[in-house]
């Protein structure tokens, strides 16, 4: 399938889960929505499972670059307010929390891709850290990332709380100071 | 209602909801579950929302004390080792997950309450630590309550990974001494 194509599809397929939840998604939906016939789809995604999947991970609008500020506390400051935007700002965070929300209840629609391919690229942030001096090899990345991307999630989502602008450089402050 | 009829009542909706997920939760099944007669509970809570709203407060079986080891950070690793518990071994993590998961999508069922009633008593940690002396006045408790919940959801739940017996402690020493 041509690349522009395929990203139509995401683009509907996200839309879509936006809208109407993941309960709301069917093949069908997007086939109208994207204009493209729905055994097309089928034949590349068995089910809306398999799609939404492949879009979290796929679509371009979700893209997701690691930071380069020039220093650990720069880097990591930038990741928490990506994920602070992803979670509380259009159009992202009807996505996110939507397809996040429904992979709890949906073993079938597997998430796990999304956080594999993210935190691939997140590495890169804690071996240039390493390589600079500014961070003990022995720490691990990918307990960082769950202190602070989970903290968001905490206050957003399921406090229902406002997340202050200086959330990421207080919760990173946290960890690499010590309270 | 007595007591120990509403906590048989609160029992049956979290079997239920655990069960069936909260879509299969209805307050018909709860009565037949509970024997107590639909229109009862009805006139005590007014939606199946409510009524798990509710049950999530106030079972017994989610009853919570927040620890009180002697120092900040024995209360930490008790309290990180209790979430680890309530999202990963039965009978709490399918209540738990089951229940969060659909808080995030059906915002008439308001789990804030929950978060609230849990911070009310984890507070106590940090007012017991700021008197010994062990913890600056200035330390924001929902914040080090977020990095540290949230972590342990984040490892459990979205990248479905086991949460290592040592988690607990790595992750509070990745606050209290910074990494």
């Amino acid at each position: 399938m041509a690349p522009r194509k395929q990203q139509e599809i995401f683009d509907a397929t996200l839309r879509l889960v936006a809208e109407k939840g993941y309960d709301g998604l069917t093949v069908e939906g997007v086939a109208e929505r994207s204009g493209v016939n729905k055994t097309t789809i089928y034949r590349w995604w068995p089910s809306k499972a398999a799609l939404l999947g492949a879009a979290l991970v796929e679509a371009d609008v979700l893209g997701f670059e690691a930071p380069d500020t020039g220093s650990l506390r720069g880097d990591l400051v930038a990741l928490v307010a990506g994920v602070r935007r992803l979670l509380t700002e259009p159009p992202s965070a009807s996505v996110a929390v939507a397809a996040l929300g429904a992979a709890v209840r949906h073993p079938e629609l597997d998430v796990r891709p999304f956080f594999a391919d993210r935190f691939a690229r997140e590495r890169e942030i804690f071996d240039r850290a390493v390589r600079r001096g500014e961070l003990k090899e022995s720490v691990d990345p990918m307990l960082v990332l769950d202190l602070l991307a989970g903290a968001v999630w905490m206050r957003a989502v399921f406090r229902g709380l406002p997340v202050p602008d200086d959330f990421p450089a207080e919760a990173v402050s946290a960890l690499l100071d010590g309270i």
